[in-house]
């Protein structure tokens, strides 16, 4: 497999970064994932448009033209029409201390095989971490601090569940390790809206955009949780995956209809949205 | 100059890491940075433990023997008596999303010069960015999470300033973007306690240690800096460094005596305790 490495494409096994590069050292950077279908990325440009607003919010200069035609180019050297493409901004190699001396972005892209779709119910973990407040750094943007949602998985397969479900520091429902949480309940669709610190998913945009019942964003605290008919996760890797149980509330989901037809209408548009364009 | 990599000494001009490696992808890891005096390392015992304990607070697991000899034998490969020693334990390659599926973490060390001590007073900036709660991540540990403060000294050094003076969510002063602050008030030292989520710096447990005056750790307001009679900050790097004004605050400190005092300490007790062993 070929991956891509500043300004080349190289073997995998021989795709490194220096130890003086800023994600390395900091974390700072931001990275994507996104869906490959028929050689085409879906939804392309609201990732671009993530991608932008995100390096705008951590103030990272550098010019990232040309990352569409890197991406198809990687799926073609690597034969993968389906899967998903994984890309990295850095801040690039220099400054010792945390005052960045650089403004030479460093861009790596993997392409790789999507997992296996989970065919069981997940079982959800209520963390002990809570998300990052927006008042300490931007959190819609897909940042390299992912220490937070990698404590709070860890947490979640320690309690035997899939992922954690993780609230905002004001106690609201906000979302999963690297999941967005829908629940069905009334004849809606709710979710937690981006006042509530969350990144906004690529497969949340979908979702609400999809949905043929109405979606309600707003702020909710857990109990909004107890007479939802329906619970589900969704991010690019799962795309809607359904909740049995969220540990340790008691309360056992059992309907999966709402997401199984989430599901079905995200793979029409993936098929309608990557259509013959290559 | 060498560095250190996965239990190699190379060029540091390939001191390389795979773009697979959690540090890189997650910042998810830890550092330190350790003075270094006559090839000796300075508060060895107080890095070791908090290494070890930050390990343990971000679940890392794996082994770290001899990190002190690493250090000693990259510090007489470059002939670096003087300096600091940079170490960055990040939790492996290995796993495509959060959870981690390693258990190698990866070394790296560099040696490096000390920078120049300041000899002007600094201005801080009063930051727009407040330190990250400890109920999101372990905030004692020196973990590679460090967008918070290259977003506050960027705004800082945009506001003309040296580093930024960040206020933890409670709205009590916490910490710079790099350094820990003292301030001189009524025959006291005051700093904030770790309760107000800041990191436990080196040079901050040596001034306690050494200061002749009594030091309050405590939880304070922005307001408690209004009488202060001096202010300074604290790390390796700069040691003891005297504060002229917190902007937009306009109150100007020009006392030095304290801070000058607690660099003599330090010095000395960097000489005493670093004499000899090599």
């Amino acid at each position: 497999m070929f991956a891509y490495v500043k300004n080349k494409f190289v073997d995998y096994n021989q795709a490194f970064i220096h130890i003086d590069e800023r994600g390395f050292k900091f974390g700072d950077g931001i990275f994507d994932t996104i869906i490959v279908n028929n050689y085409n990325l879906y939804q392309w440009d609201f990732h671009h448009n993530r991608i932008v607003k995100g390096l705008k919010s951590i103030k990272l200069k550098g010019d990232i033209s040309g990352l569409k035609q890197i991406a198809t180019k990687l799926l073609r050297k690597n034969k993968l029409a389906n899967g998903l493409i994984r890309l990295s901004i850095s801040r690039g190699v220099g400054s010792q201390g945390y005052l960045p001396e650089t403004t030479k972005p460093t861009i790596v892209m993997q392409a790789m095989s999507a997992p296996e779709l989970n065919s069981q119910m997940a079982n959800l973990f209520l963390s002990n971490y809570r998300r990052i407040p927006s008042c300490c750094i931007p959190v819609s943007a897909k940042t390299m601090q992912g220490l937070c949602s990698t404590l709070a998985r860890t947490e979640a397969v320690e309690n035997d569940c899939y992922d954690a479900l993780q609230l905002s520091i004001n106690d609201k429902i906000a979302e999963c390790s690297s999941s967005n949480i829908f629940w069905f309940k009334d004849g809606k669709l709710y979710t937690p809206s981006l006042k509530c610190d969350i990144l906004p998913g690529s497969i949340r945009s979908a979702v609400i955009r999809l949905s043929p019942w109405p979606v309600i964003q707003g702020e909710f605290l857990i109990d909004h949780l107890q007479n939802a008919v329906e619970i589900f996760i969704t991010n690019v890797a799962v795309k809607a995956l359904s909740v049995k149980r969220i540990k340790p509330l008691n309360k056992i989901y059992t309907h999966t209809e709402v997401a199984t037809k989430i599901n079905s209408l995200l793979q029409l548009d993936i098929e309608e949205a990557t259509r013959g364009k290559n």
